[in-house]
């Protein structure tokens, strides 16, 4: 049994820009050369996600309109009236869908389903530089 | 510590279809053996999703309207008009809720509340035969 | 390897009721003496969740008015209508935010962002006295 930690940076545009992490979180797996064991990927930060989804443009679309209307941009957020930063919206979709996932693998393999891709979800206002965590756990 | 792996099979009716699946992640966890550590639930899969709720009628079913409400089956999604699937609603929900948890055990059993049962939900439109991943880290 | 397990108490008032647990889980971390690995945060119950946000009440305000809209407290809940108590809002929108939350450690330190924090929020109609549990794996 062991531990290992992976990071890595992505570049986003915020306002629900969704990037598929699945090949870089799968290439960390493979170099821990841990064969059974879990990937927690972790985004640090208060205005992103981690999420799973089938990683086409449709889906990515309505996902962010459904998130829209769980949280819209174009209403008052206590937040942004106390601090002046405009990404209160930003916060409660944040808060709403998770910074964590937990993947099982085996044989060296996230145990996704076929359609099923890691997304990362970045709700701010503006353009960030990501880092996302990996930690896996396994032997 | 070691890592042990289980998975099983669930037949679903799809359309938030809602089984209690914490027996079957408890009769795995007695026979890894292990007394203390963490149980990651997942689906492999992007229609469906892991959560924990008292397992009543009532409950199961308010759930069901706050996530037709979510994501209601009835409107436009952009996944359906490119793929002809349908199932857009289900992809958007099954993102919204996600597709893992994660369990603490001690003495062998799941450190679950008295009320609280996990379950997977189905949100695809049609039948599904689900599998369901356990995997236990622990000594 | 190895497993560390804590638990800690925590007074809530319900009705979305959220309490900054971060320095309660960085000192079991630091007690645990654990470089590296996975610290796991459960709330076993049905009616409250875990997750992360900037613990500021601006922004925790916002968050409760968007739940509020997700799981409105005054329409009708068959949950309530079968048992009576008064509390199926609290069920739902425990099982839309979920139970866990898995945040990966360094050098013996949480890896959360500058303004990340991690909350309990009790989503029960009254008073609680509500157990979390923090679950350690690493080295």
């Amino acid at each position: 049994m062991s531990v290992q930690s992976f990071t890595f940076q992505v570049k986003t545009k915020g306002f629900s820009d969704t990037h598929n992490i699945t090949t870089k979180v799968q290439e960390f797996l493979s170099r821990s050369k841990l064969a059974i064991g879990i990937a927690a990927v972790f985004v640090p930060g208060s205005t992103a996600s981690i999420t799973t989804i089938e990683y086409e443009s449709g889906a990515i679309e309505d996902l962010k309109k459904a998130i829209e209307c769980l949280a819209p941009q174009n209403i008052h957020y206590d937040h942004d009236a106390r601090w002046g930063d405009g990404n209160g919206f930003a916060h409660v979709r944040a808060a709403l869908l998770g910074p964590s996932l937990s993947i099982p693998f085996k044989e060296g393999e996230l145990q996704l389903g076929t359609w099923q891709q890691i997304v990362l979800i970045d709700f701010d206002n503006r353009p960030r530089n990501r880092e996302v965590l990996v930690q896996i756990v396994g032997e």
